[in-house]
């Protein structure tokens, strides 16, 4: 037989102890800030009907980035790009029986085909948090509070991130009423909008004007007016009285109340998905080496319904394992973090069976321990610990077991202490 | 557009929070024990190579079994159905820089497209528990120790649980000197076997003939007795002497000086897989509801060397979450579990901002909590708290607010106390 390939799954990483622990730090944190606020974890398969992406994602996401095939039973099924349609569905489900506002968090793997680049892979996690239930301006407030809470829990200062807000009700307001456009035309200056730090200003201004046609004179200067507002203030007077802008300044009024620092109000912050309806938003960190955005989310009122229920207003976020995991290194966010394991017990001399007794009482006492096994020679077992980045090494000859008094080394501090069974136990306690 | 329905993938479930909750205290105790003998975390995609289990896993879960498919790239992948393939590819990507014996665990979810039954589902969870690079028993011993701790942990008691113990040297040896079965017709017996609880004894008789052919009447003695033997002891002589059986000896005198209890050594135990080379080991529920195999692992020296790497020796073991489940629930071990959230502050009358003000303030005390912000009845409010299963409930109205002094109920106990903020904190970190 040829050798098989020792790589993953190309775009996919292999999570090795070392990287393991620094995923279940953040996940760790992301649980703690979710649940801080009342949300409760839910689960779901990584499988679900393409159908549910095609009805609202986007063109893009359902046709062309899904994992979909057709299983052995004749349905087209796809692995999860998103959680937002499998939460609704859950939502539509149970829509009797679960308490409003429901809040609802989750911490899973998602798959897109896309090019494998910096801060983007074809497997990656999200954090995904929801609340349903409540049409107010609260419940956008709420989940953006939420968000940077996250931000702060792992240390980031409010000028290391910002908060992009705008909402699509002014974009659709903008759109028909100022920029004067029909449905179709809406749809491409949307898009342009999105992509217009991404391309020249020349390419911007001919993308525009063909949009536009023979009102592109007009246009441009409108555009312009718009692209100029860098607060609800400048905006021009006919779209600072709408109710969508309204709306906002609610939304702005909360979260300065709830000690949000980093808001931006960003009139050409779009949001690809189509399934937004009211307020979106997205934080971006302002090291300028990592642009993807972080956050991603709003308000999706609509999306519930397609799975045959009345309808249930919806605000969620997601945050991007990868992107974030950037995001800590560029600030220098991560900590160190150590191995699992508490102690390494090194064997020397024929104390097999006293290592796995001593090993028992003090997994009893709840410290995890590592036991050769191997009876390799001592200098060995000590590079093991120290690789595996253990804090303690428990060295035990047969003079250890015979006086019960142990020799215990902190490798990190390198001290090493002579110590009874309970002196141990009250060390690593205090250390935990 | 028509509507969508709400239900999971078939075979697939939806965890809401309540189910969650489950699934998490079960993962917790699994992590929990398999750190305390230390071993640590690693994670990976869920999509792989096909071939890597066309190579050994077996034809059925390779070909029938698996989710399989092209990506838009032309490659053939799978949703992974098991870890064990996965994880020796891990070691031989890192086999220089890894300490030996390296142990390792994870909580991951497979796909396998099977009909759904009483504990089997298309998606499920496992913990997978590995000791890479000790080719002694004592690598055997220290998995099937941990599996033991595992049932321990959970509140298991001796005899609502068996683990069944054989070794595939010990079956080769007996197929080829013992009954004198060529390579074609050992793999006939075997599955055979396998499957004996599951036929009438005469089909048994009937096939085990056919595989015999001419021979079959002495065959059949020596398989008969065979399945008479409850103990090594019982076994024919020449079988008893072998070195495999001196191996399986030697097993059995750690696991009891390591105080695993429920030991049985079961001739007619195969294991499905076809990647095992030495002893193989099986948990089963002693209630005769619950048939399928809780734990099940072995010996598989091989599968690393398939990667391109020199051979590094294996020891590992599986759990399956669902089996896992229906074992707790028959033998009444799953605790209530109540909401993450610790508080749910229910509004009276206008004290929105100071119930944001209190209830950060219950956040930076670690303490978790849900405000209501619908401002509907409180009769409204105290129900929604009750049925999500959160212990506490605050109530905040404008006399509270003014005076500092708040009323706690404690749900589960049905009390009431009036209580400064300070206080508060007090009585949930000792409820804790």
């Amino acid at each position: 037989m040829s050798t098989l390939s020792p790589q993953p799954y190309k775009g996919t990483r292999d999570l090795y102890p070392e990287d393991k622990r620094i995923q279940n730090y953040i996940f760790s944190i992301w649980s703690r800030v979710s649940q801080s606020y009342g949300y409760e974890e839910y689960g779901s398969s990584i499988l679900e009907p393409l159908e549910i992406y095609a009805a609202k994602s986007g063109q893009e996401l359902a046709n062309e980035q899904t994992y979909s095939f057709l299983d052995r039973g004749g349905r087209t099924v796809a692995i999860r790009p998103e959680m937002t349609p499998t939460i609704s569905r859950m939502v539509a489900a149970r829509r009797q029986e679960l308490s409003y506002p429901a809040r609802l968090y989750s911490i899973a793997n998602f798959m897109r085909y896309e090019r494998p680049q910096r801060g983007r892979e074809r497997e990656f996690w999200q954090l995904n948090i929801d609340i349903f239930g409540d049409d107010g301006v609260a419940a956008e407030a709420e989940i953006i509070t939420v968000s940077d809470s996250v931000m702060t829990a792992f240390g980031a200062k409010p000028d290391d991130y910002v908060i992009k807000i705008n909402n699509r009700k002014l974009i659709n307001f903008m759109m028909a009423q100022y920029l004067g456009l029909d449905a179709v035309q809406a749809q491409f200056m949307v898009k342009l909008l999105d992509r217009k730090n991404k391309i020249s200003q020349k390419d911007f201004v001919d993308q525009a004007t063909e949009v536009f046609g023979d009102q592109a004179e007009e246009g441009l200067k409108k555009v312009e007016k718009l692209l100029n507002a860098t607060s609800m203030a400048d905006l021009p007077a006919e779209i600072r009285d709408s109710s969508a802008v309204k709306e906002v300044q609610e939304l702005f009024t909360i979260l300065e109340r709830n000690e949000v620092k980093s808001l931006v109000f960003d009139i050409t912050l779009m949001r690809g998905l189509d399934y937004y309806t009211g307020m979106v938003f997205e934080v971006f960190d302002t090291n300028p080496e990592n642009t993807r955005s972080l956050f991603g989310g709003g308000r999706y009122d609509g999306l519930v319904g397609l799975f045959g229920a009345e309808s249930i207003s919806a605000v969620g976020v997601a945050l991007g394992g990868t992107t974030f995991l950037n995001f800590l290194e560029l600030h220098s966010l991560l900590p160190t973090i150590n191995s699992t394991t508490d102690i390494y017990i090194a064997t020397l001399g024929d104390t097999v069976k006293e290592s796995t007794k001593l090993a028992r009482d003090l997994r009893n006492e709840n410290i995890n321990v590592e036991v050769d096994i191997s009876g390799r020679k001592l200098d060995r077992q000590i590079k093991i610990a120290y690789k595996k980045r253990i804090p303690y090494i428990l060295f035990l000859g047969e003079d250890e077991v015979k006086i019960g008094i142990y020799t215990l080394r902190n490798i990190e501090k390198s001290q090493e202490y002579k110590l009874e069974f309970t002196d141990i136990i009250k060390l690593l306690k205090e250390n935990k």
